[in-house]
């Protein structure tokens, strides 16, 4: 039995975190619940899963949420103090971190100086603060396991090789909705064509930065981290389908791959799992996937119109703040497209504007204070445009 | 440094060893070699690799082959001992043992009571004596590691992974020069036709079960030996370009793979680096695989006409000496349509049979004298149809 706290439940990774927990009862607990404002479901989890902490994100909702919870027995909390204990709650054995966005990195950083096994579904915590988690995590024994499925992926073929062992990690990228897509097809591109993704059921941040190609970007600078390999070693390939999840190449010549359904709770399941694989086969509403009659093509992308990935490449070669930069321009674009503020072909492009403006102010990522206001300087820039 | 004895030198397998050794001399080493009765090229090999030990099959051909040699540093010997010496030599880490077909287990048996590590390109050794010598290699400290490229692909696959996180193997069959091929398109195959593998370069014998699938059923027993597994908990699945070496399916319902170049110098340094990998891409005249543009897709076989894989699963769960009874009457059956005494359509047609006589014969395999009288049932009834 594994006792989980989960920090940011209401949200796609949290639930599906749960739906894990329900069809295995007799491997997974939930022990803590943080969420953001989503009281009434939050209120509803907790009684359904019955830990011993709630947090909510505000702390004039606690009222609230200890009256819709009405359960003596849930220890209540809100604000960054909640937050933290469901973080750091001593009888978690693993701390899933599924906040989106760069406000996940607080709690990262309370479970990783808890010294807990952390599953990372929040990538903006080691795009923004890459060097400052895995540090910390280094220095109170804590682990990090991404929830990614890409990076998930990537960690089960990594299993049992050696670091010299590897020349170039493969990250699949589905192409999103505009694969194949000319500069002029994207200049009238609506919200929803943009959150209309192929294959993942995701949330709406995610799956836009999937449609930018920003996603792969992302994940290109959480793989360096989470595996310590260059940027330069890291290649992004699409893969329509999102069958191989990614894969590693070796100094061999050869290749691991990992592959499946895309369904993110394979990826939640191996990262809570792990070193044990849970038996979703055995699980009810779990189909078998078969290799017979899939699509396993690889292709390149147009990488002079989606810049994205050379764009993390280049912040993360940059250094310091530059990714935490890079990352917050983007949240607040793709929140500005949401709000049809900008279009999709200008949130690309202005990418690109965003980082030359960040990388001649050399910001620095060595403390929390230095990568927020790397994070600040970002936001204000992608604001004012 | 690693420092190989090589049991079989002058064999398939043997040549391409000696390949990568040469590619690779701040890693490989060779200390012994043993051979049949190819006395010029041992004589060769020995000359470039100035082992300790060189040894012949036959004491008849000892002086010759000291002749040939002329080389008063290296040991020549002959004959069950000579091989003995090479397969138990104290300076080797690691024996390849590559002799091809039942007359390798000797070899096999003497590197695993000397407790070397084995890299096992001889699968008869698995299939006629797979209790013997797993039990004999776990008695003495002894490591077995597989050569074949499907074995090895699911080694690597089940690094780090437990046992209990399997559901199934998955092994890949090129499906050889015969693939969809009708029981009328059989009548009138040469042995030519037969010899010509689509994709692998490998010896007569091997290339004759290639196309009979028999290769793939002796894997199947390989695979149930090596990795533990139940025969029904192993599948075969056909991958016409051999690209997809095999792949493992986990109780959670993803799989991994491993991929590229079907080139068995990849499986062989695997083999010989393992828990490490050897920068073949750093060697001249290794070329890069590529991921794009490559057909990835598997289907199934005809199980009515290619019969053998589920024969191999039969004599498997028979038990006993069956398995090296059947692997007898294969090879005896090969050597027969090699030398075009009987028709490829009879060669699998009384493989069945063959299996069906020795079942009631509850042959024993617990020593190595039972496993001898097993492969003996099995060659005087092939010998006579």
């Amino acid at each position: 039995m594994k006792r989980i706290s989960l920090l940011g439940s209401t949200g796609s990774i949290g639930k599906q975190c749960l739906d894990l927990v329900q069809r295995l009862p007799n491997e997974l607990q939930v022990v803590g619940l943080a969420a953001g404002r989503s009281l009434e479901r939050l209120a509803q989890q907790a009684r359904t899963h019955r830990p011993q902490v709630v947090a909510c994100a505000r702390p004039e909702d606690l009222k609230r949420l200890k009256v819709l919870i009405d359960d003596p027995s849930i220890s209540v909390l809100a604000g960054a103090e909640g937050q933290q204990a469901v973080a750091s709650l001593s009888d978690a054995d693993t701390v899933v971190a599924a906040v989106v966005g760069f406000s996940g990195l607080t709690g990262a950083l309370a479970a990783a100086r808890a010294g807990k096994n952390i599953a990372l579904a929040n990538k903006e915590s080691l795009v923004a603060a890459g060097a400052l988690l895995t540090e910390t995590a280094r220095r109170h024994g804590a682990t990090l396991i991404p929830v990614d499925s890409e990076h998930a992926a990537l960690h089960q073929c990594l299993l049992g090789e050696s670091k010299q062992g590897i020349h170039r990690l493969w990250l699949t990228a589905s192409g999103g909705p505009f694969r194949g897509c000319k500069r002029a097809d994207l200049e009238r591109i609506t919200v929803e064509e943009a959150l209309n993704h192929p294959n993942w059921s995701m949330g709406p941040k995610i799956t836009v930065d999937s449609a930018s190609l920003m996603n792969k970007g992302l994940e290109l600078i959480e793989a360096a981290w989470l595996f310590d390999v260059a940027p330069q070693e890291i290649e992004i390939v699409v893969h329509p389908p999102s069958l191989v999840h990614s894969m590693v190449e070796f100094v061999d010549g050869t290749f691991k791959a990992q592959l499946g359904a895309p369904d993110m709770r394979a990826a939640i399941a191996y990262a809570l799992a792990t070193p044990d694989r849970y038996p979703l086969l055995a699980c009810d509403g779990v189909q078998p996937w078969s290799p017979f009659n899939q699509n396993l093509e690889f292709e390149g992308y147009d990488r002079a119109l989606f810049r994205a990935p050379d764009l993390c490449r280049d912040a993360l070669q940059a250094g310091g703040g530059t990714p935490a930069a890079l990352n917050a321009i983007n949240e607040v674009l793709v929140a500005r497209f949401l709000d049809r503020e900008l279009s999709f072909l200008h949130l690309i492009d202005t990418l690109a504007h965003g980082l030359e403006a960040m990388i001649p102010r050399q910001l620095a990522s060595d403390t929390l204070e230095a990568v927020q206001h790397a994070d600040q300087e970002g936001r204000q820039w992608a604001a004012q445009i």
